[in-house]
């Protein structure tokens, strides 16, 4: 469970992995206390900051000076902001910079911005010298709850996203809910689709709440820090329990798989569709596919339509803008993707809300029909 | 222990790794059999050999057909040799290959070379997906007896050797006694370093043995067999024991401290001096500064230095061809190596033939005064 801690309204989730544990700190106002943070937890008093360029105007001197008060001696790298910044290049880049600074083991890495800095910078920090610490102070929701939490670091390459990386995990975040206040409204709904997942993998009672209470997580305040929390803890829940994905971490994958084909047909063209929204689309589609196979009632799939379209997210492949690519070209995305093993397609499907399981012998056949009805050309 | 396998001369060393164990077999023709001991090891059926032009053309096709017949497909990248393979150009290009290949997590990426080639290729199996199954196929005595054994994989950047990497176990390695028929005696030689060193750190028996029975090691046959199967269980026990290097596997590093510095200071040319070469003079260097600081009796150092003239590796730094940069010089590349922890010298002493410790507090004043005495210069 998350713990309070000395102010009234922090948080903090523990991810107790072995030898290798660390807390998810989440309130307002984390990053002015960045520097006191990291020196209480780490031994190294030298520190890289990678960040992008729409962050950096922002919080940059904030996270410098707190730094520099509490005797950590920091660099800092901006990057262009945006997926194209996961590549090869920048990853050396990052890898210089960070011998250049003459960072050591115990010396960190912090990435300042959304998931492509997390994944990038946590690359990077997993693999100089072999490894040395990594701090996340996620800037979007998606970050928060989702990409900095749970170590899985990489960057993209011409076959696809997120094939070169490591397991990385870092030794602290700082989940800053005060920062989520200057993100756009779709950005924070794009997060917010990955809040949802975790109340439909297995937590019907935290999305019976979100159903409620989505108003004031999205209006900020003590709400939106217990929706933050509560999906970090379920996210490390399960980190704990599978740290590299042999078996239940996949449930994460939920609306996944049919999100990832959508962002793959729309070219990851985020005026299109942004990862939130593919997983909103998938989400909504993995339900009603579970429906169709039988394994669940429709009622299910139509409360997580309803609830998604009540904050503003597309539900269906109709509400895509521009024209999509055939059904066929949607399957070689799936087939493609990394979760497929020896040719057999691996779904996340759901008995009911917050009742989802691996079902790994999905035959392609009937993915292909579901897709072809729900289709809009 | 090592064991006796079907074959009177084949050793099997098993890394008894939690949840990543795995065999490493050393006998004659063993790359001939390489198809049949991966498949009847690892799910897949796709595999990525990766070489260099120097041990392609000897070998590629051998392990090429070898696989096919034992019904893997496989596809192959031959590099340039040498150590300037291991860059990020290259190892962007090792990435594609295997990505291209459609290798998937229980398929194959194979190291068929020397440790270039092995660190190399291991840490493109390492990171792509992150992390699929890895193969190591060693061609050179080094190799076989270090390189290719404990998971250590990287490139070098400018800032220096293997700055870049990743801890990533094999699945197998297949030590082929064989092919060490075709190695330059210089080349072998600088391996054999590598073999002394592990009766030095806790084996004086295995040093006994060697001084015995040195000549049946160049030879080949079984004692070469036995002496490879023996320094791979050594390294195993120490890998075993400390994989991520938090203790005592630093006592791999005896002889390597002054080594490294020695190979910087010779802008690792191997025409003045290869690596092994380097850690010959190092571990002589290490015994005699430990009889200087009253560690041990000067005899210790004596019998090293005899044993490692009488198979013709270079003993001092006066055998180094052309000039040698001034102590200075030395001194600022120890500081810089990565073993140097908050500024404190770590170094592997001994107080004895077999009895060296990890001592991580050294005076630097104490280094640079023994250095002066010893430097030709």
């Amino acid at each position: 469970m998350t713990t309070s801690t000395g102010s009234s309204q922090e948080r903090r989730v523990h991810v107790p992995l072995v030898g290798r544990a660390y807390d998810i700190l989440i309130g307002p106002g984390l990053i002015t206390k960045a520097g006191g943070e990291i020196s209480s937890r780490l031994k190294g008093r030298r520190a890289a900051i990678i960040t992008d360029e729409h962050v950096a105007p922002l919080y940059l001197d904030m996270i410098m000076d707190s730094l520099q008060t509490d005797g950590i001696e920091a660099v800092s790298l901006t990057l262009p902001a945006g997926e194209k910044t996961k590549s090869f290049e920048h990853y050396m880049a990052v890898c210089d910079l960070i011998l250049e600074a003459r960072i050591e083991s115990n010396d960190a890495v912090i990435a300042l911005g959304g998931g492509v800095i997390g994944d990038l910078a946590g690359f990077a920090a997993g693999t100089v010298r072999r490894g040395v610490r990594f701090v996340q102070i996620p800037t979007s929701l998606l970050a928060q709850v989702d990409s900095s939490v749970g170590g899985k670091t990489g960057i993209n390459t011409r076959h696809g996203k997120n094939l070169v990386g490591v397991f990385h995990q870092p030794d602290l975040v700082l989940a800053d809910s005060s920062v989520l206040d200057t993100l756009s409204k779709r950005e924070f709904r794009a997060g917010y689709a990955e809040v949802v997942k975790y109340g439909l993998i297995d937590k019907p009672d935290f999305f019976e709440w979100l159903e409620k209470n989505w108003q004031e997580v999205f209006a900020g305040g003590q709400a939106r820090i217990e929706a933050i929390a509560t999906s970090c803890q379920a996210k490390s829940d399960v980190v704990v329990e599978d740290e590299f994905e042999n078996g239940r971490r996949a449930l994460l994958n939920l609306g996944h798989t049919f999100g990832h084909a959508l962002e793959a047909a729309t070219e990851y063209d985020s005026k299109r569709l942004v990862h939130g929204e593919g997983v909103a689309i998938g989400t909504v589609l993995a339900h009603q596919f579970s429906s169709r196979l039988n394994l669940a009632s429709p009622d299910g799939a139509k409360r997580v339509e309803a609830h998604l379209k009540a904050v503003g997210l597309p539900v269906s492949m109709h509400e895509i803008p521009g024209t999509l690519p055939p059904v066929e070209t949607l399957m070689a995305a799936i087939a493609q993707d990394k979760k497929v093993k020896s040719g057999k397609l691996t779904f996340i499907l759901t008995h009911g809300i917050g009742q989802s399981f691996v079902a790994d012998n999905v035959a392609a056949s009937e993915v292909e029909s579901f897709l072809k009805e729900k289709h809009p050309g």
